[in-house]
């Protein structure tokens, strides 16, 4: 029995967001074994959340009444910029005072286990592309429609991480060249019109039009999801801004087809839940705009939901042990 | 001697375009060796042609006082769509009748010599990665600004083929999404504005409207070239659309950075003969878009000049080779 423990049949994966920290214990075959989700509490210090996560796997160890040998490691998703080889997270919009953080150092002190780090956008893209709607393809990019549009690049059949572990920055591909300005400095990237965010604001400004619209006796604060919900009842605005929020997707998955001629497309995040609301106006777009053989590339809903973001980091421990 | 010989120390490389056939023996550095340029005369048929070229190979390999089993391969760089593994060309607007053509296989028999086909921006790309500005990097992508916009990737070091061998297409990245009609269906291809063909038509748009431009006493065949040389003396209709050229590039660059992370991007066909004139403007608006780290890539001239397809296309033998 004791030779079986020791094959290394267990994999860790830690999703570390600005309010969660998700972490959970796998097989060799990525099925999860046991998961806990706790509080990030950036607050109380980056020793304390990393002493936390610490923890949390001890405690998911002793629960499934293995041994740390058992582990080949631990997969680390973070926000970035981060450098996966020295497993240092720079910095995290979200997670202040995180600067410089030596991640991986850190963590194997605390814990006597191997730590590979990935940001969490890549790691998410290498769970769909493993676990997920991506099994199998070749070359894949993966989309997460949220807050912002994140993503990555499996291409060849590898997470693909460019100079410096920032490739899949899809959301900053432009839409519209004069468009209205990101937060990064640019104008008119596809963040700023398909992400929840942009959702929510081409609605409150066709509002402020006087366009009749079911949503303008909602309170200020209504969500992307509140679009979709009236899209779904047939409010005439709503239609709309979830139409051009595929076809301004679909605009830009024509680009990237014709740039990298994928075999598939796979997008997640909250804003995919509105299902075929979303996807027919993408593919419909698309399917105007891409030549043939590019336009052959299948477009799919991610189909981990918020634990692709977990399953993607132990997913990299795999990818970097080259299994 | 002979012991020497037999090492396949000789690559052939052969690019075919619609005009003419460029054709060239390389030592196993790819330094050129003998180099050959025949009219390809595709009116006289796809055996006419290879057969051309068979003789002009053996003609070489003669010249040289070698044998052909000095050689490792013949590097066949050839317009597409194709597929390089089964080294068919599926079809080419500019050689009129070629519709599925096994080129490896016609090829292979009549040389007796092991062929690598691959498409011709394609080869382009390896050639100045291997031979010319983007030697060393890692991750580059070559863009060629002719009659229209083609290009190649490598990634990882290595040239990035896509599912179907139709990676690369950056013409037909989409820049106005609300743009005028590309040959391709699509609506606003960078191709249609920052090509040979879009800078002379964004021209004769403005002269239309009665600019006043040095360029209204030409003829109305007037190229792309007397565009450059009008903005060289300062004529402010040319020196805008050439600005513009380079802008339009710099949008599209900074997408493709923010989703591939490069080292570099290298730019070669004629209009990058502007130099200067066309890599500021890129410049330029690629910085003012570009985050950090993205915007660290490096934007270069390619360096091979027209000679960029022929030996790219002998590099496609190391490349296949592993080497």
């Amino acid at each position: 029995m004791s030779g079986k423990l020791n094959t290394k049949k267990y994999v860790v994966g830690v999703d570390l967001g600005g309010t969660t920290v998700s972490i959970a214990l796998f097989n060799r075959n990525l099925d999860m074994k046991k998961h806990v989700v706790v509080p990030t509490e950036a607050a109380k210090g980056i020793d304390y959340i990393l002493t936390k996560i610490s923890k949390c796997i001890s405690g998911l160890i002793e629960e499934e009444q293995i041994i740390k040998s058992d582990l080949s490691g631990i997969g680390f998703g973070s926000p970035g910029p981060l450098n996966t080889d020295k497993g240092i997270v720079f910095s995290s919009p979200n997670l202040k005072g995180w600067k410089n953080v030596p991640v991986k150092k850190l963590m194997e002190k605390k814990t006597g286990i191997p730590v590979y780090l990935e940001n969490d956008a890549n790691a998410a893209a290498l769970g769909e592309w493993r676990k997920g709607s991506g099994k199998g393809v070749k070359n894949m990019l993966f989309v997460t429609l949220g807050t912002g549009v994140g993503g990555g690049l499996v291409l060849n059949g590898r997470l693909f991480h460019g100079k410096n572990d920032a490739a899949g920055e899809i959301g900053h591909v432009v839409l519209f060249p004069d468009g209205i300005k990101c937060n990064c400095g640019n104008h008119g990237c596809i963040e700023m019109y398909s992400s929840a965010t942009g959702i929510v604001r081409r609605t409150k400004e066709a509002l402020k039009t006087g366009i009749k619209s079911t949503l303008s006796q909602h309170d200020a604060n209504f969500t992307s999801k509140d679009v979709h919900q009236a899209a779904l009842k047939r409010d005439k605005l709503a239609c709309r801004i979830m139409e051009d929020t595929g076809k301004y997707l679909g605009i830009v998955f024509s680009s990237i087809s014709h740039l990298l001629d994928l075999d598939m497309i796979v997008i997640g995040g909250n804003v995919s839940n509105a299902g075929k609301m979303l996807l027919d106006p993408i593919r419909k777009e698309f399917l105007l705009r891409t030549m043939y053989p590019a336009r052959n590339v299948k477009i799919a809903k991610a189909s981990l939901g918020p634990d692709a973001g977990v399953i993607g980091a132990a997913c990299t421990v795999l990818e970097r042990l080259g299994k």
